[in-house]
């Protein structure tokens, strides 16, 4: 067997314990964020029917897809790329008993058999927020504030982190101004979305297809780069891109309701945001990075009619997806990950049990370790034979223990004593009142 | 697209929140008592190379796998059907590097390609957890006592649940002296694991294949059939497999070590315990429910050469996995799961907010819930037009919130009125006391 199928696969990952605690660490941040934004956690199979995945991206998913038969099988299924088409599901299957609004969120992992590269892995996590059945502004505001909540848990700030907002239905009127034809706004949106991905030429080709003059495509580049505080008045943000005020009206509800919210230095208008899926109906965003590097870090947006492509109800709905790829290089680049390598993130042992080596002492310990693991009490001890309680507390202090329990001949008397590893105090103590102490302590 | 396409997978779920509460509270017993238990948690691909697989199983195991390849690449993966490979090469690839004993679990999603059944799904959950790096009877009983004491605090009882266990030392021993040739022991532990499944002819042909004469499978017969308390004499255990006490003698310490742990009425000696896999090594046991109903709930043991196999040193090792299918039923049986229906495992609200519709009401509502979200309490508040206050008290109950929060036109004032739902008082408090307030009552 060659060497490196005695590895992870190319594109996924192992998990050690700190890399795991790291991970754990950024679920615990989404999972707060959703919890206490009044979200339910759901889940759905890991892998789905293939067509699943072509009723909204169309044949051309396929090939980003691992997909696979069971032998003897006749169904094709793929890996999830996405958690979208599952949602979409279980809301068709039930869309007649679920209570209204739905508030749900997952943390699933997500495969794309793509070429691995920097901020884009074979399998990784993602965070789902999603509300369906409420339309407007103030939905589309608090699921952008879950992401952020968050975000300010994880410890990230504005300057960390921009939030660039665009609204479909304000840059669908600005591209008709600039004469784009309603049946050629579709295709206006993809060149808006590829336009970095694209050489000079190739754009100015593309462009004049869409009917755009060279004026007129001077405009499209000034849309593209249109980036703007949040709360610039709605006025300005029309002067800017030169259209009447009410082009961009679609914009201020969400300004205002962002503003109220106390979160308008973390947001940004970028009208270049498109989003490439086309199932978008109205706002759209990513979180990027504030400088820009690495790709984004969450995407999202508004679209009302995703539920009914599935077969289900008209629903309007709104939400995101964020990868943890992206989010742990911004996190480790801003050095709040740092802690992680010495431990930091990993659970807290309340007690870390040490015997002298006395016969009475030995067998006292197998009881009392695992009566404190009874009673809730993350208890550890040396699997070392060597019983130089100097050498075991050095053990005890590296994994970060709070206090530290040697057991002796006074066992045999019902007492034991405990030191605390943070105060350098130690006290002889009653083995009935342990429980109680360390309750106290916590 | 047939409807069976809009569906779950055939053998995997959808989890809509209370079914995700469900498998959140199995996975915090399994976690809480891995964590308390001094395990840490680590995590591996969902899908490795199959050759993986064959290692441990050989080619049998290939069509029980879901295998597939990517588009255009050399690489034949398989979705894990199990974590003990994945656990194997984490440990060869850091041998050298990690502290020993390495102390790890894990809760991963596995899959297996069967045909779906009571208790056997194609996607499902299973808790890992293994030690490795100790030999012995302590590390054993240490093992046994943490998936012991995750059942304790998922509310079972030794009244629920058995922990039947062998060893292979002393099953050895004992088919030895009924005639089994030692060439022959491997297929005598195949032929005890499979004698249920085989008729009364067969199962004659193959003993006799062995070597065994009519007695001798007798004898064979009772070996199988020997269940006996855990804290049953040695020699009386020797004496009912009609055996030298020297003979069961691998079994006294690791009685001796869960009876010290208090776990003697959890665990039942149960000589028929074979564990289909040939790579264990001692001890082996599985979890049941204590009349025999259902499949296994875990099973595991020791494993004393399977690091090598996969390349790296020799390691003494032991553990088990635990899926959440066969579990959940279990649970359900003895009605430990039905407060799930009425939501009794989704996480309380803290707060309720509702607004009797006033202006300044209104937007106050706003502020207020993302500033209470930020502060770190879990908000709801209705999405319906109505400003009906008994049918909003109504909503706040059917989520299990602790408090209503009424904002009305005091709250131009600074004040708002907090309702205790459980004690039915309410009081009007200052917003700026809020928090303080609510953070006291959790």
């Amino acid at each position: 067997m060659s060497s490196h199928k005695l590895q992870a696969p190319k594109g996924t990952r192992d998990w050690y314990p700190n890399e795991m605690s790291v991970r754990r660490h950024i679920e615990a941040a989404w999972r707060s964020a959703s919890v206490d934004s009044g979200f339910d956690e759901i889940e759905g199979p890991t892998f789905e029917h293939l067509e699943l995945y072509t009723i909204k991206s169309g044949e051309g998913i396929v090939n980003e897809l691992f997909s696979f038969t069971r032998a003897g099988g006749d169904d094709t299924y793929a890996l999830r790329p996405e958690f979208t088409p599952t949602l979409a599901r279980m809301v068709v299957a039930r869309a007649a008993q679920l209570p209204m609004p739905i508030k749900w969120f997952c943390m699933p992992a997500m495969f794309r058999a793509e070429r691995p590269q920097r901020g884009r892995l074979r399998e990784f996590q993602q965070w789902n927020v999603d509300l369906i059945g409420v339309a407007g502004a103030e939905a589309d505001a608090e699921v952008i504030a879950t992401g952020i909540l968050a975000l300010e848990r994880l410890g990230l700030r504005p300057t960390d982190v921009q939030v660039r907002i665009s609204h479909r239905d304000a840059v669908a009127n600005i591209l008709r101004r600039l004469g784009v034809a309603a049946e050629s706004l579709h295709a206006a949106f993809e060149l808006l979305d590829r336009r970095d991905k694209l050489d000079a030429a190739e754009f100015a080709k593309r462009a004049a297809a869409l009917g755009l003059d060279e004026g007129a495509r001077a405009g499209f580049e000034r849309v593209a780069r249109t980036t703007l505080p949040i709360a610039t008045d709605i006025a300005e943000l029309a002067r800017n891109v030169d259209v009447p005020v009410e082009d961009v009206e679609p914009l201020a509800a969400l300004r205002d309701r962002l503003s109220a919210l106390g979160l308008a230095d973390w947001c940004r208008w970028d009208l270049g945001i498109v989003r490439g899926l086309a199932y978008y109906t109205g706002m759209v965003f990513e979180f990027h990075e504030a400088s820009g590097a690495e790709r984004a870090i969450a995407g999202g947006g508004r679209y009302d009619t995703l539920v009914e492509l599935f077969g289900g109800p008209k629903l309007p709905a709104c939400g995101f997806g964020m990868g943890d790829v992206v989010l742990s290089l911004v996190l480790a680049d801003r050095g709040l990950l740092k802690d992680a390598e010495a431990g930091a993130f990993l659970p807290r042992p309340d007690v870390f049990l040490l015997s002298n080596g006395a016969e009475a002492a030995e067998r006292g310990v197998a009881g009392l370790e695992h009566s404190l693991r009874r009673a809730g009490f993350h208890v550890r001890r040396s699997y070392k034979q060597t019983r130089n309680i100097g050498k075991l507390l050095g053990d005890a202090n590296k994994v970060r223990a709070r206090f530290a329990l040697i057991v002796d001949d006074k066992f045999a008397d019902g007492v034991v004593t405990l030191k605390d590893l943070g105060a350098g105090t130690q006290a002889d103590v009653w083995r009935e009142d342990l429980d109680g102490l360390l309750r106290r302590a916590r």
